[in-house]
């Protein structure tokens, strides 16, 4: 599958990785066709990883993983433009605010009543947003089975019903097990979700291994 | 053991059960002393249950439980006044907005760079503040065995170190380990357990079922 990934941070680099471990052809794009960090991305797969604009990943890609940072997301997005129609974006992102001293606080325009993946989805009314894998370190994202046998809960939410049928392939070809993936309706539930982020950056602190998730035990 | 359960809903029911079956004593305090519900839960415990205003239960516990409605919490405490100072108070609220539609977002000012347990440990300095249990039902809080073999994780912080030791002695006797008692840190954590809810509820959206808790896998 073609996949445009968004973003050349830690995050972006270890799903593009993992993607095209997985055989598939990634794109990561940033705001230059020459962004460093999207040609080292490049040079150290041997094939299978492209560079571009978010507009030439935007239009490379079937679907598209926003590992943007979340206080730039929709200004990222927005420079891809209508090539993102009807498309799916599978949103990793967190509206994270560093501004106000760690750990980061959630900015407030974009939590509690509001989220990043609904803000998305405002902005771009064809997109078909999947909010996931967002309330875990990237290691984990992509591999699950790193801790706990791969058992603990991943949560996924979106308005389109097939779209979520598509990233859930996805997430199986991770190591996700369907018993794992939790959804919960709605691109709103990116409320629960992305405010899941308070608690895991100070369990981070508590513990200082990052390598951690939820598991919902019932 | 003396105990005051502030607040007469199912939370402080349930608490103030639990802790009359452990062979405590308990006064459940509320507005006035004459609550419905308060003689109701002194009604059907044949001994050890006493019911009071905010400030008689502050009087007679030597320790306290906050189990009254966030929104209204610190006022509730303020008619407790002086008679808290220098006891422990375990704070299982959560400052639930219900003015915004279902499921309830968090206060504004008691959420995100700010949470409801600074907020009482801000207007009650000499109080012993120790959050915990609020991220679960209350059935879980005090009898965690119900699930999982109790093994789910109970979030704990607040600034005094002995008050956390006297409260966990209390959370050992409701059924929790002490390795599935994770102590964030100072109170200023409480931004992390209080944000629990907005993904807590959607659990329950979803799962229809509120016997559930979070686990950390790592």
């Amino acid at each position: 599958m073609k996949i445009a990934v968004f973003g050349t941070g830690m995050v972006g680099d270890t799903i593009g990785s993992r993607l095209i471990e997985l055989g598939h052809e990634v794109m990561m794009g940033s705001r230059s066709a020459n962004n460093e960090k999207a040609l080292a991305f490049v040079a150290k797969h041997k094939s299978g990883a492209k560079a571009g604009t978010y507009a030439d990943a935007a239009a490379f890609g079937e679907i598209a993983f926003n590992c943007t940072k979340g206080d730039g997301s929709v200004e990222a997005l927005k420079t891809a433009g209508h090539v993102l129609n009807g498309k799916i974006l599978v949103d990793v992102s967190n509206p994270l605010d560093f501004s106000k001293g760690m750990p980061p606080s959630l900015i407030p325009s974009l939590s509690n009543t509001h989220s990043l993946g609904e803000e998305i989805q405002k902005n771009f009314p064809t997109l078909k947003v999947v909010k996931t894998l967002n309330t875990m370190w990237c290691g984990l994202m992509v591999n699950p089975a790193l801790i706990g046998g791969g058992n603990h809960t991943n949560f996924i939410c979106g308005n389109d019903a097939n779209a979520k049928v598509e990233v859930k392939k996805l997430l199986n070809q991770f190591g996700w097990k369907n018993e794992n993936i939790l959804d919960l309706g709605d691109i709103t539930n990116a409320r629960g979700t992305e405010s899941v982020l308070p608690i895991w950056l100070r369990v981070w602190g508590a513990t200082q291994n990052g390598a951690f998730n939820f598991k919902i035990v019932s």
